[in-house]
């Protein structure tokens, strides 16, 4: 029943549910807030006496009082004796915006990078893992922890670590966080922190993130060159960084392997230049023709900051990855880690733990392996069908392929037409530092792309993707 | 069973374990890796032939190829033609340490500050909600998301901070992010790049976080005393500040609340300086003798950064917190956000919307304002029977009080006499900007001390306790 009140007040609507679960005076408080957001009430004007709203309202004396005197708490009324209670003059306040962010058409496929299979997402196993954690965890676990993360998890992964990726793990120099993003942050302060300038970093390779990562440690990004054998060692020499970013097993995005004696090379420039690696395997977990390659950190545990994270083998949502520090960058990290958000979430990190323990981790990961070699197939068959000729490089592990256009295909126009027809495509240039568009590629992603809409997106698009198929052709080139 | 290989290599310890469950190429590849790394094998050093080693192990030398083949890609070994196989010289790798931290003896009762009740989280309530939410969730939440965070939060937060803390909530001015620390880094981060060169703190506060978040930022942190009413803001008034951190609710650690002259003073002076309040909401919760205080964002969302977090009322693992921005902030704490991590753990963020919408939200904080007033009740008595005269301060809300000693008293002494009964004190210093350590004063936080545990200890150090009083005497303060 809306109410109004008249006299030396202004008229105001101030309607009071009796039906409502809210109590009385919480609608009257929320009611006059509301009146004087909207302002409906201006800075300045008049309230009624609360005998004077109370009878109006059909309410005691007392509750209105009680109202005024909260708010005027919150400082929306002001009291004065001989003045009565009005409403407090301060800035008006814009109401918000009604805005809302474009809402993007659903594509018949879109072959976006560095997504999983996110339908694949183990979640019973997960919802599993949460519970055991939950259920196993001590009420300390729940505390502000340690900031390098869990003791279980450090354990869990050291092992797993050692296991898998050939790592020097210890538990005591892991830092867990929340992901390559923020990892590389932490690690680039760090050795900010030690006196480090500039970082390299491969090109082509994440510049963005690189380039963010190293403005907010104060560091000076410098790209270095890849070529089939990987990152160009000898024209990293010829800068003066101390820091190098690389992706040794996999080089993203052109999927080459470094080769065994760049890999020594690196090493040996570390060395010699009291550098630090900082490593991003990033994809160790898929691989289709050939066993992983074993980290650079096991070779040099003191020289190397190895990075991972289960935004690949798991979900980015979870926002759960860890570095490998060598001994004196582990203290910054961790320092860092704390001022930054104080450690990842703990029940997260103890349902990983189990994951890895239970052996389930394992299971999904051979469960995916096969799934995304399936798509790999479909995907070379696909382009063999509809878009015969083209070159593609990069497949030799994870989920995604490089596609290689002639001199004449303008790699922008082909993402455009792709996207006129439904399809996600995306260009090589986002990946380089200077964004050129030539030589013209694409950076497939298959890992979110089902098999059906994989085919169909091909299909829709092969016209587009008929080159020359020139392009270099590595040991892991394959031409359709 | 161990074998020994001689003649042009090395005697070499291999040890292979045919019952074992791990491939043999794997042990040997490992056993290998191992030996490099313990230095037992050192840089230069000649292998045995594959032929040799696959005779002396028992192996198929195709295996022993393929083992090499591996290790020469990882970089363990390099093959020269005509000079066989030889281990890779780089440095030699210090071992990781067996340091280990020292682990705290069990207090008899630790009246450490921040730490919320954590045997009474709701677990059982929470896996609910976990479960829930993996269940309901789209695959597409579990991709990188909108670095806001999840929409259905900020919709559920947006609507329970209008209802419970008066606030002016739009969810699209929200960011979901790991919790106070983070959040204010966030925060100031973002109002350095609108230009913001000092930031203003209530002083006693939280110098540490303050100072450290400040520096991440580039900004210049200053001091701003607290008296009885809140912040001093002809004090602010006098610095340069643009920005103000401060605890309008509940101060921390006096437990003063904002005075309502204050409060417009502050939001006068936010608009004449054409500056921005941080508002940190840090235990709003938690309130006993009277309503509690809505937010000054409510009064004025275009001036005011309201910041809040689960970290008191459920429990800090969880690092879930949020920003509640004025329009032109939200974007840059948002970019800041993404460039930090990405975003915050998706279903952990759709569990807490599930919490709240089922209403085992609210039912948790009714239950814990029980206990902590419970607790609230048993430290007065036990402060009454074992440490008479001593006054205290700031119990209005939350879960920690303000005890306050004579000017004989040496808080620093106090503190290291009741370590050495095992009851953990903490001294108002930490809180101060200059440290100073008088007025000596106890901050006593009781949130996660067993009423046992409150009795006996406050029983453990009554003699240290009893002084003549002396303290500010607010409407909150009580002599027992």
């Amino acid at each position: 029943m809306p109410i109004e009140w008249a006299g030396s007040s202004p008229d105001l609507l101030l309607v009071i549910d009796r039906e409502s679960r809210e109590p009385l005076r919480s609608q009257v408080e929320r009611r006059l807030r509301e009146a004087i957001r909207a302002g409906r009430l201006h800075g300045g004007e008049r309230l009624p006496s609360s005998r004077a709203l109370a009878d109006g309202l059909g309410l005691s004396r007392g509750l209105v009082q009680e109202c005024y005197a909260q708010l005027q708490a919150e400082g929306y009324l002001v009291t004065r004796v001989g003045s009565g209670t009005r409403v407090a003059v301060h800035r008006p306040v814009p109401q918000p915006s009604a805005e809302r962010p474009a809402v993007r058409p659903a594509l018949l496929a879109d072959f976006q990078w560095g997504v999983p299979d996110l339908r694949s997402f183990p979640m019973a196993d997960w919802l599993w893992a949460i519970r055991e954690a939950g259920r196993t965890a001590p009420a300390s676990a729940l505390a502000y922890g340690d900031a390098r993360g869990s003791a279980v998890l450090r354990e869990v992964l050291a092992g797993y670590l050692r296991r898998v990726r050939a790592c020097a793990a210890d538990p005591e120099r892991i830092v867990v966080c929340s992901g390559y993003a923020q990892g590389l942050r932490l690690a680039l302060h760090a050795l900010a922190r030690s006196g480090m300038r500039t970082v390299a970093y491969e090109d082509p390779g994440s510049p963005s993130t690189i380039r963010s990562a190293a403005a907010g440690a104060g560091m000076v990004p410098v790209p270095v060159p890849v070529d089939d054998r990987g990152i160009d060692v000898e024209a990293l020499t010829a800068t003066d960084a101390r820091v190098v970013v690389v992706t040794p097993a996999h080089q993203w995005p052109t999927g080459v392997v470094l080769a065994p004696e760049r890999r020594l090379a690196l090493l040996d420039w570390a060395v010699r230049r009291d550098a630090v690696i900082i490593e991003d395997d990033y994809d160790a977990e898929f691989r289709y023709d050939r066993d992983p390659v074993g980290t650079l950190q096991g070779l040099a545990p003191d020289r190397v900051v190895s990075t991972g994270t289960v935004s690949k083998s798991l979900a980015p949502a979870l926002r759960i990855g860890w570095l490998l520090c060598p001994p004196g960058v582990d203290a910054l990290v961790t320092e860092h880690k704390y001022l930054s958000d104080r450690g990842s979430p703990a029940l997260d990190q103890l349902a990983l733990a189990t994951l890895v323990e239970s052996g389930r981790y394992d299971r999904h990961l051979r469960r995916m392996r096969a799934r995304y070699a399936a798509r790999r197939t479909t995907l070379m068959d696909a382009l063999a069908t509809h878009a015969p000729g083209i070159a593609v490089t990069g497949l030799a592990a994870g989920f995604h392929a490089v596609a290689h256009f002639g001199p004449d295909t303008d790699e922008r126009a082909v993402v455009t037409a792709a996207r006129e027809r439904s399809v996600g495509l995306y260009g090589m240039s986002a990946c380089r530092t200077s964004g050129a568009t030539a030589p013209a590629q694409l950076v497939l992603g298959f890992g979110n792309v089902s098999e059906d809409a994989l085919t169909a997106g091909i299909a829709a698009v092969g016209d587009l993707l008929r080159g020359d198929g020139r392009g270099p052709h590595g040991p892991h080139s394959g031409r359709v």
